[in-house]
């Protein structure tokens, strides 16, 4: 795994923000300075005075080198730290360096007052601030990873850098990590990767080599075989492999993977760790997190089930790139969807089409992700909020079942949002503009906007009423009332929603 | 459900055990004498002075059946709230009554200094109390549930009133109550009873009549059905009897149905409540503690199941008189196991033999079961002194399989629990009188306490370290070091636990 450095100018907030960062990951915090001046046994300024600038440089690259153990860790670094091109080679290959930037004005109220224990900012603070930050303004310009912290919480500056790290913790439902990008080491030994036959062609060889793990067990692909015979077979797999209950299960694939190793992971020996690696658009944004694992019965889907989320989601985007095009297409659709639910900007990206999302992936997933961060911490359980998530489902469900899964799961949902928009249009809960946005991101993505002209009106409303209870009078909806937001509704005229 | 009343004289400490009480059980706490006071509007020597005792007694009653609703709580009663037969037949009727007594020196010395609220103790408080004490003497003696408050904390008696009445909740595991007694109402509608053929035939139809649950599904009777092909018939049998997300089921019977029913429920649409009722000693005092629930594969028992508490534990020790002799001896291993890990007081009551016990089974079942509480409240997932309650089980689980369990399991786990106390004994863990209290104890119960002759020793040890993991160079006993405390040992050289 990684470390993560924070870095800027003085004044940034490096520490606060630092703290706050760790505790929200739940990782150990280490104040670079603070370490030097423990090391030393005097203080920083007490340093620069009596040794100069130089050796306290090699202090800092001495104190560095010391610390960077085994795991994971938040560090903030002081502001001149990686001017050392040793120092910043070390830090790179070690972890993320995220830099905090702040307007001068801001800078200069927050280091007003303490400008004693800054060296190099001793006398006109304005002016040795001002020609410091020229001084090292091509050097600060160097880093790619940035966030602006002016007028925002220490708390909103954490929150900030986790979402475009894409590092979460999650606690409402079990405790576990969520990390995206490469793929590296793990942080537990693992015992066995299950994956589907798809999967497996493109990434089993490679991952294995990379993890260092050695068993695997290779289940058909497809909705198809989520069944009690791929669960008897991942259970007798654990077995014959000697896993035991402290033993790791990977779940290498989409969400139909993640949901039945997560199961069997959770019912052998009454539960043992198990890490989510999603192949797909639709399982990084969605299905992995969350906590639901299961399978299918023939009378219905997910009947069997349990809430057990993995120790560890790890998404890679760079796995999306051997997705077939149809498979991205229909994972954007969840992703407009947390658009809608509580990202604008999200939205805004989607919007641009699809050659966009192709070369910002990494972005599209890191923000869909935090959106159904944001809402299953809120409600785990789906008492409330999580409910929000159904927005496009219940049409989207109906018209999936109907079309005999001929149309995807997104491609579906894409038609869900855009009925359910249109809905809510009608019944004077949203905007015309909210139908017009919503439809034009879809096109833009090469999504559906329409029920298929010849599918049957009645054989919807029918797949609706069955999907939920048998007897509930209405059914609760999740409408797009703006962009950004959505409403709980129920509604007991079927019909109303699908028939323009 | 019931109501529990607090009841005794003056200065006992209802109150403030009543407050403790609640908390502990998590229901609500009610002061009767703060009732009367608030819809009085004035203080209770106020009304007394003002109206006489009858004018008080009058509202007292009128506010005890005022405050008797639904569900269950705990009420704290004044002095001579039941002097009146009309409100003692009210109350009895409503839930337990529980009388704390202590010595008139306790009495004075909590009443000093406080005697200004107390208008029948105006004046000589000594004289008055025993007054009060020599009138009422008969009365309170006419109550059989009861506990000594002298020189133990306000939580001390709080427990103590948990542990006669068999009232309990868990927490450390899943939230659920136990409630040893009378089968009667549940909280909850429930919606389906799951058991087996042979208690059906003795319990199902009353069952189902005291708790109005008119869906049942009867499994086969025996371990050899605890897999997954019966697993799979109770989903199903769920889904046709329409259960959704809200229902219940109630496991009727022993450790094999509540296994079986708990992680079906555990399973069924992500995880749906589930009651115990269990029908065995073994399984009262054991198995339908601690949220084990599971199957056996072919390959080993338990392999597959969940963590997965019931919300509700009722058992009502009048169900265990139709048990077979044999398998009620049986379950008594278990209840000794229990003695000896922390309850020397039961330990003794287990020795005075199976005509003792029968007349006494609820004493035995609530001090049995208050054992594994404690164990389970303090280490739910057997990190560590949970491990205490496998005392006698490594040695007697490999006696019961190489027996191909002819011998029972408690049968087995008094074998297990002698041989390893003579080991105790033999590595100067445990002395001799220990081995031979353990010894008589079973012999008093009718319960074997040697390894029959003819059983190959080698197969014994073989199944041990089959028994756990496999590479595992030692394996971790529980030993019994005096009645009321066991110690976790590594052993690894086990011919010498069971070659004297």
């Amino acid at each position: 795994m990684t470390h993560i450095f924070l870095y800027g100018p003085p004044g940034t907030g490096k520490s606060t923000v630092g703290r706050k960062l760790a505790l929200n990951l739940k990782l150990p915090f280490i104040d670079l300075d603070r370490v030097i001046e423990t090391n030393a046994g005097i203080s920083i300024p007490q340093i620069m005075e009596q040794q100069g600038e130089p050796a306290f440089r090699d202090l800092e690259s001495a104190a560095l080198k010391d610390l960077i153990a085994e795991g994971e860790s938040v560090v903030a670094l002081g502001g001149g730290a990686l001017l050392r091109q040793e120092n910043r080679a070390f830090v790179e290959s070690n972890g993320k360096v995220v830099l905090l930037v702040a307007e001068l004005a801001t800078l200069l109220e927050r280091l007003q007052g303490e400008s004693g224990n800054r060296p190099l900012l001793t006398g006109d603070l304005q002016e040795k601030l001002s020609t410091l930050l020229a001084k090292r303004g091509e050097h600060y310009n160097s880093f790619s990873m940035l966030i602006h912290v002016d007028g925002k919480t220490a708390e909103q500056n954490a929150r900030q850098v986790q979402d475009i790290l894409g590092w979460h913790h999650l606690s409402a439902m079990g405790e576990y990590d969520v990390r995206v990008g490469e793929i590296k080491t793990l942080p537990f030994a693992s015992s066995i990767i299950v994956t589907d036959e798809n999967v497996a062609r493109h990434y089993l060889e490679k991952i294995q080599t990379v993890l260092q793990v050695s068993k695997s067990v290779v289940i058909p692909a497809g909705e198809a075989h989520k069944n009690l015979e791929t669960i008897s077979h991942l259970w007798k797999a654990f077995l014959e492999n000697g896993l035991d209950r402290k033993s790791t299960v990977i779940a290498l694939g989409g969400g139909v993977i993640g949901d039945m190793a997560g199961f069997a992971a959770a019912t052998y020996m009454r539960g043992i760790n198990w890490i989510g690696i999603p192949t797909t658009l639709l399982s990084m944004v969605d299905a992995s997190l969350g906590g639901k694992t299961g399978f299918d019965l023939p009378e219905g889907k997910n009947l069997i089930g349990s809430f057990y989320p993995p120790k560890l989601v790890l998404a890679d985007p760079s796995l999306l790139l051997t997705l077939p095009e149809r498979e991205l297409i229909s994972g954007m659709a969840e992703v407009v969807k947390h658009g809608i639910i509580s990202d604008p900007e999200l939205f805004e990206l989607c919007s641009r089409g699809m050659d966009w999302v192709k070369n910002n992936l990494e972005e599209i997933v890191k923000r869909a992700m935090a959106v159904k961060i944001k809402v299953i911490e809120e409600d785990p359980y789906e008492k409330g909020f999580r409910a929000a998530l159904n927005l496009g489902h219940t049409v989207g469900h109906a018209v999936e079942l109907v079309s005999k899964f001929e149309l995807r799961h997104g491609e579906a949902i894409a038609i869900g949002i855009v009925a359910e928009a249109k809905y809510a249009a009608r019944v004077g809960l949203a905007g015309e503009g909210l139908v017009e946005a919503v439809t034009e991101s879809f096109k833009a993505l090469g999504l559906p906007i329409q029920i298929p002209e010849a599918m049957p009106r009645e054989e919807i409303i029918q797949a609706m009423r069955v999907d939920k209870k048998k007897n509930a009078k209405a059914i609760r909806f999740a409408l797009p009332v703006e962009i950004g937001r959505v409403e709980l509704v129920d509604v007991s005229d079927l019909e109303s929603v699908i028939i323009e």
